[in-house]
């Protein structure tokens, strides 16, 4: 059984963004049962774990004497030695194998530079001015992203490992906002969210919150 | 024969930062000819080019029947068809492709933004506070790849298509002077650059630049 990695102390607070989830997500749609073995951000920087995670970054994957890291690399992983994530069609399957990268590399960045400037930036004197710049940047990207889905429920053809790797980099759009402007795109991520196998690997990562935390009512 | 796509204008005046570089380099190293369709920035944004590239960037990559974008996605896609750039052993394949999402989700963004804001905040009234901000990201992950590195010639094990993605994620450091401080890190450039394919690559994409400009002195 795989072990995978994620963080001690969820910094979301039990929302579903940090990059475990997309690897339990996977991993539930395709029906293999998984250890996860969390790590304290001090520990994220420490030799046992550089050497399993060279970035010093969750989630790692072990499996027998395989070590991986990087979400995208592991969930293409699981897709290639499980049915139910790749089409079996070749062109295809390089197909949605290009959305899983689209997703981390042209989707992703600017997303998490709007988030990450509002977490840290927000008491800078430029914030106000740079803020739509970055909402901007991702707003292209939205509306590049809308136009392809049109009225499609999925990137390309069947669910696949690349809406797994999408809908979680959208998420991280939630405190942002910018998901209200664009109904297609919420309903597309509210698709990925119905997932049976989406909210059985949200609730375990929710219990992992959960029990470090006592509930509150928010 | 396959057909990629490269600015008709390279914005970097032949220094090979464009991501067409990735691929030309990924196809030089298997020995596999290919097709240059060069593209203007108003044609990027046409639905010709966007059938092909939903977000309106180089390179795309056609073969027949196939049509794929995202220079990460289109690397793979070679290295999974031709010996040479992805290690026989399953392990070994699964650590090479961690590697390529790697440079491209946990080495490139940093790299893009600090770039990026070097060339459209440079003016800017927060650009010398943020500008160290923005390099000391970089600087982080010079340092975790560079521990990782350590005297190993490439990322793990044999060159592989993972090096043919680093190495062009890190090269688009060479107006920062940030390789400067990492001599283990521009050593590992210089060796990709050395190779034989590279140059066969980089002097392609700068034959492009030189039939569209008059050469200058510099």
């Amino acid at each position: 059984m795989p072990t995978i990695t994620a963080f001690e102390s969820s910094p979301d607070r039990g929302r579903g963004q940090a990059r475990d989830m997309r690897v339990r997500w996977a991993l539930e749609e395709v029906g293999q049962p998984y250890d996860v073995r969390l790590v304290s951000f001090a520990a994220m920087k420490q030799p046992a774990h550089l050497a399993l995670h060279p970035f010093g970054q969750i989630p790692t994957y072990e499996d027998g004497d395989l070590a991986l890291f990087e979400s995208g690399a592991i969930v293409l992983h699981i897709a290639e030695r499980h049915a139910g994530l790749l089409p079996a069609e070749s062109n295809a399957r390089s197909r949605a194998i290009a959305w899983m990268f689209a997703a981390l590399s042209t989707v992703e960045p600017p997303i998490v530079e709007l988030t990450m400037a509002m977490l840290v930036e927000r008491d800078k004197d430029w914030y106000a001015q740079r803020l739509p710049m970055l909402q901007d940047r991702v707003r292209v990207r939205l509306s590049e992203l809308s136009r392809h889905l049109g009225n499609a429920d999925w990137l390309d053809g069947a669910f696949s490992a690349a809406d797994v790797l999408m809908v979680t980099v959208l998420r991280r759009l939630q405190t942002s906002g910018l998901l209200d402007e664009c109904p297609g795109i919420a309903a597309y991520v509210a698709r990925g969210e119905a997932r049976p196998a989406f909210r059985r690997a949200f609730d375990a990562q929710l219990a992992v919150f959960n029990a470090s935390s006592p509930p509150t009512a928010s």
